[in-house]
């Protein structure tokens, strides 16, 4: 190993400027140091002879440690779980078959708007000049087929050398960070090791882009809008719809509804404070603000606040979410990106007229943009507005008989589930119904739930989760297996709550093998598998008893013994009736020092109902077009 | 599923030229009834529903069968391996995350000359014409990034459509063949569904690219060389060396030696006929012609040979080897490739002036090249002047003595392992050196083995392989775990051939989900797991005990049972002596009915001496240059 500095208590600690190289501090040491500032604790990956110098480093380093996975796909996608929970995350491979094993993870951290670090460990700078058959490499002297190839999947990319070293980390780790996308850094095993000076200076901070100009516009809009929408202005008395909400028209005092719909982008850019203080606000006739998000952007919200409705799905959405959002009389769509998967191919419907956009630099009242407006200072004007609008109102006598209807309208919209999960006899074999209303049932406030692409996702999405549960799920790059290996990275990151994983037995045998890594790393997951003998979710939208949807039949219950020669504390169990399924949950919820795993046994074509209408969707977007006349 | 007509007998059934448009017949037809032509039984993947349509079409196909794996990654090596048997693969996957979790193994293909479609099935033309945040995009409207990454990794491409269909599909199939790379063809849902026309005519025929006149001239200057290295010419007579052979000056009659160093080029341009005829023709005094192969290459000849000296490693290369090679009078490179790994970091090292190099389409002697030549056509005139030469020869009285020495110089390349497996107690703990001579000596004519990149593919470098045994490995691209999935296709591309698999445990971990759809599938493979806690190739390189060099313990015997509900007749169990190994081995043979795992447990720091020798070589590659003075 190479000679070391002492490594520094805090990355604070580093910033010295000017004083001259540190003994034996090095690229790679400046690299992880940027990372320890910006709260990366974790680097996910398997070690490769193009990376073991580098590695010695982060073996040495004071806060970023070393997490080695089964594959690279799974330290791609745990990389990405951690960056999900912290903001950031880093993933190591080494040149060639490392870095492309893992490329699917990162396309999925771009897709879902996820900052990771891409690091990839090279050949030396004089071993590439010399052009020669290298192992790992195409064997025809070019050395850069993967970075052409990670420019398509990542924001920014440098090719590291020992003069561009600090400026070109600094961008493309100030690139990940500002734009939530993955980044792409190579370090040629020499470079990693060349002296190198510790950063200057702390990187900069995130610079607010909202101009107060622009701010101000948006301000008045909005609240003209509002005041038009809600036919409550200033002192209560009603007011003609004003500026660009104007087409709303008048409307009676008291009636009108504002809605918020919120998805993804609101986590992404750090504005969920901002969103709840907006939800927190009432109506100006005292009701709540009812509000809901895509599945995507579930976890922005609290399901348990009173004027949550539910997930919205465009055309397959709950009908009381439907209306609640489509008919609002303003709607404040707040980060929202439809994609096919959550808004049932693309059937939402609104009237333009009556929505208040937010994009993450920009803002739109009725149509009429406003920029650069950041996503939390726009959230944070809508606030004032209805504040100030709700201080006003006169009509405060009618603000509890509201706010019953707007409960009224929430609890319909999960009346089924809860039905369900209250009248089923514990002797009922178990099915998808069933299933997901026991899982909700489980859940405590906190827990990380993390439901992969299928029928754990769908089936989930029309269950309402405790107060604080963070859900993760990947509905627009929807890799099945994904949510195996990044709740290593989640859980790593956020180690106070209690991880949940639901998979289907299909997409569960993608990324399998790093239930082992789980288990030496001592979590304590709770693993629902749902076995439906095959790839429920294509059966659902073509070849619903193909043999191409059919999967190896596991021993599920018999494999993490298999992968730890030290099982520990382990529990598994099948569970095929839904009073099984209570008992296993229940023991799994007590089994906390070690891995859990409940097989969950239900018909192969048994479809959560959210599931069945997206899948009909998916059907018709992929059925040739209708033969020319 | 869509209509479809009878599926024809045979490929040939489907070229009835100019006749109008077959009922249901489609472009995903076409295609498939191109790769039947090519000799293509078996499409690997993992479906997705933009895939679905043309799974049906293969579903429904008379040559063409389906063969899910666990994960894409397994799909592309498992069609690797196919393609290495088959001379032509395919791999099926869905755009987006299926494709991307398969281009490790695309590029892998590509380094190491292997000829496999990857088809991938996208979104509709209209769908992605709209442009929206479709799932498997990236959601910014561009549906060419996984095209431009596969540019990178494959020789052609091609967006197939209604009316270029035919054009394209010829185009990038002939590519594959002709080059022996693989190509990629992506086919939006509607485009597999519209009417087609069945191939007017078969695929053009491979055109022999050798000009007579240049063959003519090679042949005039290799028999100049040939005649100066071996002091013989026509009837005998001692002749000084004529043309571009002059340089090797005049020999004794009868001393001058001619080896061969072949390699895998010779396999992938089919010219292992040819080869093998050159190598069967006895130098002018009658001793059988000394050659070597790469390591990469060994499959191309027979080690049970006479004449097989081993395998050459640059300066790796057991003594004999390397004086058999680098010593010679003229030496003759067949297809050679040197890589960092299969050349001991390109320390091969030769005298030009007395090699003749044959290269896939151009030939040289001793520096002078001669083109187009192909490499078939080149071994022939080779074998022509090497018969001539020995019917003229007037020292046939010398041979019986020459063959001995050539006979005891191959035996002395060899006599270590023999040695070690004739005298190892069978109590005595497992060892590298112990497994693979104990491996080797359980070895049968005509198996099919294949050797991951690590321990394995170097334990088994010093090993003699019975006659017809197929020996596959990939020290170009180099990518760990590759061998497990490979021995899927393989073993189905060649049923007749007992399929055995020597492979890690680090290595085995990235891809061992794949021993699940091995007995889904009915083969009987043994697998030789090395269990050496941890990944011992990269410990002899860096990091002997470095924590990054560990992986999680797995209970490998216990492992098969839970990747299949009806394990059959499986057998597993666990070697730690030599004689347990021998036993194990020994059942394995005897259980030719389901898969047998053999968990061989040796020291976690013991490596195989090859392995050694081209560890050093890879630290010092990787090693930081010397400070500037």
């Amino acid at each position: 190993m190479p000679e070391r500095r002492p490594a520094p208590t805090s990355a604070s600690a580093e910033l010295s400027a000017g004083h001259p190289p540190t003994a034996g501090y090095t690229v790679t040491d400046y690299l992880l140091d940027r990372l320890a500032e910006l709260g990366v604790d974790r680097v996910f990956g398997v070690p490769g002879d193009f990376t073991l110098g580098l590695l010695d480093h982060i073996e040495a380093h004071s806060v970023v440690s070393w997490v080695g996975t089964a594959n690279e796909l799974g330290a791609g996608y745990a990389a990405d779980g951690y960056a999900r929970l912290r903001g950031i995350g880093a993933l190591c491979t080494t040149f060639g078959v490392g870095e492309l094993s893992a490329v699917n993870a990162v396309a999925g951290s771009y897709a879902e708007h996820v900052g990771v670090l891409h690091l990839v460990g090279a050949p030396s700078q004089a071993a590439q000049a010399a052009g020669r058959a290298l192992h790992h490499s195409l064997g025809d002297g070019d050395f850069r087929h993967f970075y052409r190839m990670s420019a398509e999947i990542t924001v920014a990319q440098a090719v590291l050398t020992a003069t561009n070293y600090a400026a070109e980390i600094d961008r493309v780790l100030l690139a990940i960070r500002e734009q939530h996308l993955p980044g792409y850094l190579l370090l040629a095993t020499d470079v990693g090791e060349v002296d190198a000076q510790p950063p200057a200076a702390p990187l900069p901070a995130h610079r607010d882009l909202t101009s107060p100009g622009a701010l101000a516009g948006f301000a008045e809009a909005a609240r003209g809008l509002l005041v038009g929408a809600l036919g409550v202005g200033v002192g209560g008395t009603v007011e003609a719809g004003a500026g660009v909400g104007a087409g709303v028209g008048v409307r009676r005092a008291g009636v009108g509804r504002v809605a918020v719909l919120a998805d993804l982008l609101v986590h992404r850019l750090g504005a969920e404070a901002e969103l709840h203080e907006l939800l927190a606000t009432a109506q100006p006739d005292g009701r709540p603000l009812a509000h809901a998000t895509l599945l995507w952007g579930r976890r922005v919200v609290d399901e348990s606040a009173p004027g949550y409705l539910g997930a919205y799905e465009g055309s397959a959405s709950a009908p009381a979410v439907r209306h609640g959002i489509e008919d609002a009389d303003a709607l404040i769509l707040a980060g929202v990106q439809f994609t096919d998967l959550t808004s049932g191919f693309f059937s939402q419907h609104f009237d333009d007229s009556r929505v208040i956009r937010l994009d993450p630099h920009r803002a739109s009242v009725a149509g009429i943009e406003f920029g650069p407006v950041d996503l939390p200072d726009a959230l944070g004007v809508l606030s004032g507005i209805l504040r100030s609008l709700a201080a006003n109102a006169a009509n405060a006598a009618n603000a509890a008989n509201a706010a019953n209807e707007v409960a009224a309208m929430a609890a319909s919209a999960v009346a089924g589930a809860e039905v369900a999960s209250t009248t089923v006899a514990s002797g009922t074999p178990l099915s998808q119904a069933a299933l997901w209303s026991e899982v909700a049932a489980a859940l405590r406030p906190g827990d990380l739930v993390l439901a992969d692409q299928g029928t754990s996702f769908y089936g989930m999405g029309a269950e309402r989760l405790p107060h604080g549960v963070v859900f993760v799920g990947q509905p627009l790059w929807a890799s099945i297996g994904y949510t195996l290996p990044a709740l290593i990275g989640a859980a790593l990151a956020a180690p106070e709550r209690r991880p949940i994983l639901l998979i289907g037995d299909g997409a569960a045998q993608l990324t399998a093998v790093e239930l082992g890594t789980m288990m030496r790393l001592g979590l304590a997951p709770i693993v629902v598998i749902v076995n439906n003998d095959g790839y429920t979710v294509e059966r659902a939208i073509h070849g619903p008893t193909a043999r191409y949807n059919d999967i190896a039949p596991w021993n599920w219950t018999a494999l993490p013994a298999a992968l730890a020669r030290d099982a520990g504390d382990l529990f598994t169990t099948r569970a095929s009736t839904v009073g099984e399924l209570r008992a296993a949950l229940e023991d799994a919820r007590a089994a906390d020092s070690a891995l859990s795993l409940v097989e969950a046994v239900v018909p192969r074509l048994d479809v959560p109902p959210l599931l069945a209408a997206i899948a009909a969707a998916a059907a018709r977007a992929n059925a040739p077009a209708p033969p020319a006349p």
